[in-house]
C-alpha cells in the first residue's frame, strides 16, 4: 500500500477550476503532491498545487502526459479526453473514475440510456443527432411543448441546458446533437452525494434540496438535510446508491434528483466527482466532499457523511448587469452574520450569472439558517468597479 | 477600506511552519495573495503561499526588505526580529500583532512583569540573568526545589522549559537569562483563545483542557470544551479577555492557564498567534482559529467562536525510539474511527517527540469524542522507515 502521508505520492487533477482549488486544501491534510493541468494559464488551482501546468484536458497527447507524471490520476471537470485516460489505464496507471464509467456519463445521451438499461427511474426523453431532425418532430407533432432541451456533451452551470416552450425558445438553441426530456413537474429537486472507496465501500451524504435562479438556471440555495419526509429521504438515498454501484463509480458522484408530485425519486443527471451541491458539506459534515472524494479514490477508509449541524449554501454569480473587475459589495456585512462563511474562488472577472463564490450559513437551527441565507442573498452584490 | 476579496491584497506572513501554513488555508477562502519567509527552503508553507522566499527571521534587513513586499505582516512565531517591526510601522507598514505587543511578549521576564504591573493573576517568578545568579540563589537557600525554570526567549514546544526538582536537573540547563516560577499545583492547564480585531471586536473561544505528556512536556490532548464549572470557565475567558485587552494585542492571543487546587485562575504564559490549543477549532468551530487570526488582523467582522460539536486534538508526535523518514503507522485504521481527521504537516524527517502533525476527533458527545481520541493514541505511531 502508498504511504500517501510521506510526500512521496503524486495525485495529478485534470481541470485547474475552483473545485479542484477545494480539493487541494485538504490534499494538504494529508502531504501529498499535486500535479494540475488546465488550459488557463491563471486557474485557480494554480496558487494552490505543486505543479502547475497549463494544457487543454482535450487533447489526447496533453492528458496522457501529464497522467504519465503521477501515480494517480483523477478529474474535477468531465470534459476531458477519454481517450488518453483509456490509454494510461493500459499502461497500468491507476485512474479515478475510471475512464470506463465517465463515457457513460460524459454523454447525456449514452448516460440516459444507461439508465434506461439499468432500470433507474428518469425522466422520457429522446435523443436527436441534429437540431434538424428535433425541428421535424416538432412539425411532425411528436413532440409537444413544453420540453427540456440538453446538449449531449459540454453541459455545466446551467449552459447546454433550456426550457423550450415555444418554437421561439428554440432559435437561440445551438446545432448540436441533444436529449429533449418531458418537463417533470417535480415537489422538489434534491441531489444525494454518494462516495465509493476503490474497495467498494460505499457512504452517502444526506440528501440536500436545490432551489434555482428562476432565469439563470443556476442553483441559488443548497438546503442540507432537505426538508422532507424521511421515506422520501430514505429512498432518494437508496437510487443514488444504486446509480453509483450501477456505474461502477470510484469517487464522489453527484446525483441531482426530481422529487415528483406523487414522491417518485427519478434521477436527473449525475456528475461524476465533487458538486456544488456538497460545497455546504465544508462547515456542516463531519467529513467534507473534498477529504471524501481523496479517501475514496486512494482507498482510504471513507468518512461519516453525517452533518454536525444544518447548512444552506448560496452561490456567488455575477449579477446580471455587470461585466468586468470583480468586486464583492458587502462582504463585510454578511460575514457580521452567525455563522457565515464566504469562499471566494479568486476568478478577476466577473461576468453576468458567473459562479464567483460561494457563501455557507451554519446554525444547529435549520430554519435560521435558511432565513439569515436569504439575508446574506439580498446583502451582497458580486459587480464590477474599476 | 482594502478590498481583500479580489486577489490584489498582500498579506505577509513571517514564519513558514504548520501555523502559517494552516492559515493559508483560510487565505484562498477570500482570495489575498500570500508571502512567506522561513529560514527552512522546504518549511510546510512553501507549497501552500503564492511567493515564498527564504531567510533569517531574526535578520534585520530580511524582515524589513521582506516586510516593504506586502499591505500588512503577521507571524506565525514570535522569534522575529521586532526591531524590523518598528523600522516597517515607522514606514506606515500595518504590522499585527503591533511590535509594542510583541515586544512585551517574546521576552517571558517581560511578559511576567507585565503581569504583575497590569494586576494580572501570575505564578510567582524571579528573574535571573546568568545560569550562575541562579545557582547562587540555591546555594543561599532562597530558592527551594522543586520549580520550574524557563528560558526567557525561544522557548517553543516544550523546549525552554523544565521542571528543576533537585541540584542534578540543573546540569543540562543553558546558561541563558530565565525566570523561575513556584510549581503551581494545579487542577487543570486550561488554554483560551482571544481574537481581538483592528477596530477592538474581542471575541474568546471556550475554554479548553490540556493534558501534557509526561515526559515531552508537550500537550498531549486538548480536549473543548474544558470539562469544568460555568464559573471556572467563565472566569478563565474573563482573565484571558483581560489580557487580550491590556496587550492591545490584535489577532489571536492564545493564553494558557493554571486553574488552581482553589478554583484561581493564573496566567501562564501567552503565544501572540495560532496556537496548537485551537487546532480543534477546525473541525469543532463555527470559525476556526486561523480565519478567525485573518478576519482579526484584516479588521473584518469576527466569527461565531461556539463549537459545533465537542472536539479533542491529538498531537502527533516522533516515536521516542525513531529517527529518519517518516512512516505514519496505521493511520488508515484511525481513519475508520468516528468523526477521525488526521493532519499532517509534512515534514519528511522524524525526530523523537517532533511535532508531526494531529488528529482532531469530533462527536456531539465529548466523552465519546475522548474514548475515541484514546483509541487513536493507541493505533497511531510516528516512526521512521526506510
Amino acid at each position: 500500500m502508498h504511504n500517501y502521508f510521506s510526500s512521496a505520492f503524486k495525485l495529478g487533477i485534470l481541470g485547474g477550476g475552483q473545485l479542484g482549488k477545494m480539493m487541494l486544501y485538504d490534499t494538504r491534510k494529508y502531504d501529498i503532491q499535486t500535479y494540475v493541468v488546465d488550459p488557463n494559464p491563471e486557474a485557480p488551482c494554480k496558487i494552490a498545487c505543486n505543479h502547475f501546468e497549463k494544457g487543454d484536458l482535450m487533447d489526447f497527447d496533453t492528458v496522457v502526459n501529464f497522467g504519465r507524471k503521477v501515480d494517480l490520476l483523477t478529474f474535477e471537470i468531465e470534459t476531458v479526453n477519454v481517450e488518453a485516460l483509456e490509454q494510461l489505464e493500459k499502461e497500468g496507471k491507476k485512474v479515478f473514475p475510471s475512464a470506463e464509467t465517465l463515457r457513460k456519463i460524459q454523454d447525456k445521451g449514452v448516460q440516459k440510456e444507461f439508465y434506461k438499461a439499468n432500470d433507474i427511474p428518469t425522466a422520457q426523453f429522446v435523443k436527436y443527432e441534429t437540431k434538424a431532425e428535433l425541428t421535424e418532430a416538432i412539425i411532425r407533432k411528436e413532440r409537444q411543448f413544453p420540453f427540456v432541451w440538453k446538449s449531449t456533451t459540454g453541459g455545466y452551470d446551467g449552459k447546454g441546458v433550456r426550457v423550450i416552450k415555444e418554437q421561439e425558445d428554440l432559435i437561440p438553441v445551438e446545432e448540436v446533437p441533444c436529449i429533449v426530456e418531458e418537463m417533470i413537474r417535480f415537489k422538489n429537486e434534491l441531489a444525494v452525494i454518494v462516495a465509493r472507496s476503490v474497495s467498494g465501500e460505499v457512504k452517502t451524504y444526506p440528501v440536500v434540496e436545490m432551489e434555482f435562479h428562476p432565469e439563470a438556471n443556476q442553483v441559488e440555495y443548497v438546503i442540507c438535510p432537505a426538508r422532507i419526509e424521511a421515506k422520501v429521504a430514505q429512498k432518494a438515498r437508496e437510487v443514488a446508491t444504486k446509480v453509483s454501484r450501477t456505474f461502477e463509480h470510484v469517487g464522489l458522484l453527484a446525483v441531482e434528483l426530481f422529487q415528483t408530485q406523487d414522491d417518485e425519486i427519478l434521477v436527473n443527471e449525475v456528475a461524476p466527482r465533487p458538486h456544488n451541491s456538497g460545497h455546504y458539506s465544508i462547515e456542516a459534515s463531519f467529513t467534507n466532499q473534498f477529504e471524501q472524494h481523496l479517501r475514496a479514490i486512494l482507498d482510504l477508509p471513507l468518512g461519516n457523511t453525517d452533518s454536525k449541524v444544518g447548512g444552506v449554501m448560496v452561490n456567488l454569480v455575477g449579477d446580471e448587469n455587470h461585466e468586468g473587475n470583480v468586486y464583492y459589495q458587502n462582504i463585510e456585512k454578511i460575514m457580521q452574520m452567525d455563522g457565515v462563511t464566504p469562499h471566494i474562488y479568486g476568478k478577476k472577472q466577473t461576468r453576468p450569472f458567473r459562479k464567483m463564490g460561494h457563501v455557507t450559513i451554519v446554525n444547529k437551527d435549520l430554519s435560521e439558517a435558511r432565513k439569515i441565507a436569504e439575508k446574506v442573498k439580498n446583502e451582497i452584490k458580486v459587480i464590477s468597479r474599476d
